[in-house]
């Protein structure tokens, strides 16, 4: 990582080639399957509840379920027809449909327990490195549609080392909604071009792109399971297409 | 420090004394005159400017006038009478009076220079060493009424362990207004008796305290220059009252 290629003229690049991180002040990052594995934990947590209670849930495909009903509980929100509520609310509204649908009786407390599941994530392994390298020149934060409480157990936790916590409740507007993206640049006094998304998903970096940020592809081969189908190649001109966050840092030259 | 006396009864505590620090799970502070010494930063980039252009400006002085405008700028937003705008364009409002007031010409780059005076603030010397121990068990955060650039500006350069960038901003309130306390303790899912604000002014922990937060009082002797005669003692029940961050830290058990 050391010997890297020099840069090249005009900041574009593909896996393995720098861009000139001079340019970029901040580097934001989504989170769920781009910072942390969201499945494995959810997973781990549903599974010890399922065992506890002696359920016999796939717990695997228990998060996945849950998680299917995370883009349409947004909707209304980015359309304008519900006022904006933290992730944490919408989490537990599609938990409660889901365990309806189960016809799976759950108490208040093993309730709460599971939305808070999604405080306990863990960081992919090669998360935090990336995210120290990139702190010592950029600002590094999330910009997730998670809450900020969450964000924050979540960095507790795993120490990541976030100069802020930014993202969908700061701003009241959730991903792929252009002010999510552009509001936080404003909130940062940056053009969105000094802003770079680091996002293992297509459609997010597509949005941040439209906006004006510039954008890093970190393929996360296992975010939705073994069996993943989308989101395993760069579908967009992305600036950095890379498998790791170390070396999102190794290609702005941190 | 580490023989600390043993936590009393009900949390209370006087200069030395102990409080459960469990019982507090995020750590706010004021930044202006308590994590950050603005008056001697603000006034160092006045007098470099004033000597680069021959002005004779008594930069002490000019820092404290384009301060006592700092109280009223805030006032009409938070009696609803104007929109929330960041505290940048306050202090660029309010240095444009002051600089016609004295009959000084200002160049739209020395302005934006000076503005960005209060992005280069330095930390007292106890302030990383206080913040970096609490940072291990509580969540650590400004809770100024500095916007959330400024905040990161001043973080980045002095090495400040944030967790989170909250305030002012984040909230669209201002300081003292209520809603700055609750809104933050809200966004944290906390409920504000588990959340502490460590000020070294008496009127900020008295409007923290109204709204439930726990308070710790440091006092700053020199914060308002040579001649400062107020917040020089705790004014209230604040349930800490130390002389530096390190002692906050010891007396929450950190």
């Amino acid at each position: 990582m050391d010997e890297a290629p020099p840069v090249d003229g005009d900041g574009m690049a593909l896996d393995g080639t720098r861009i000139d991180g001079t340019r970029i002040d901040a580097v934001l990052f989504d989170v769920f399957g781009t910072v942390v594995d969201w499945r494995g934990s959810v997973a781990r947590e549903v599974e010890m509840w399922s065992q506890e209670r002696g359920l016999g849930i796939d717990a695997a495909d228990f998060a996945d379920r849950w998680r299917e009903r995370y883009q349409p509980s947004m909707e209304p929100i980015r359309h304008g027809e519900r006022e904006f509520v933290p992730l944490d609310v919408l989490h537990r509204e599609s938990l409660e449909a889901l365990l309806a649908e189960e016809q799976i009786t759950a108490s208040a407390d093993e309730i709460e327990r599971l939305v808070l599941a999604w405080h306990r994530l863990d960081p992919w392994p090669d998360t935090i490195e990336g995210i120290a390298r990139l702190k010592a020149r950029h600002i590094v934060a999330p910009l997730s549609n998670g809450n900020i409480a969450m964000m924050l157990d979540v960095a507790k936790r795993a120490g990541i080392p976030w100069d802020a916590i930014l993202g969908a409740e700061v701003v009241r507007a959730y991903k792929p909604a252009p002010e999510a993206y552009l509001r936080t640049a404003a909130l940062l006094a940056l053009p969105p071009e000094r802003c770079m998304l680091v996002a293992a998903h297509n459609y997010d970096l597509e949005a941040a792109s439209q906006c004006g940020f510039r954008t890093a592809f970190v393929v996360r081969p296992r975010q939705y399971g073994p069996d993943q189908r989308i989101d395993l190649a760069p579908e967009g001109d992305w600036d950095v297409v890379v498998d790791s966050f170390p070396a999102v840092a190794a290609a702005l030259g941190a």
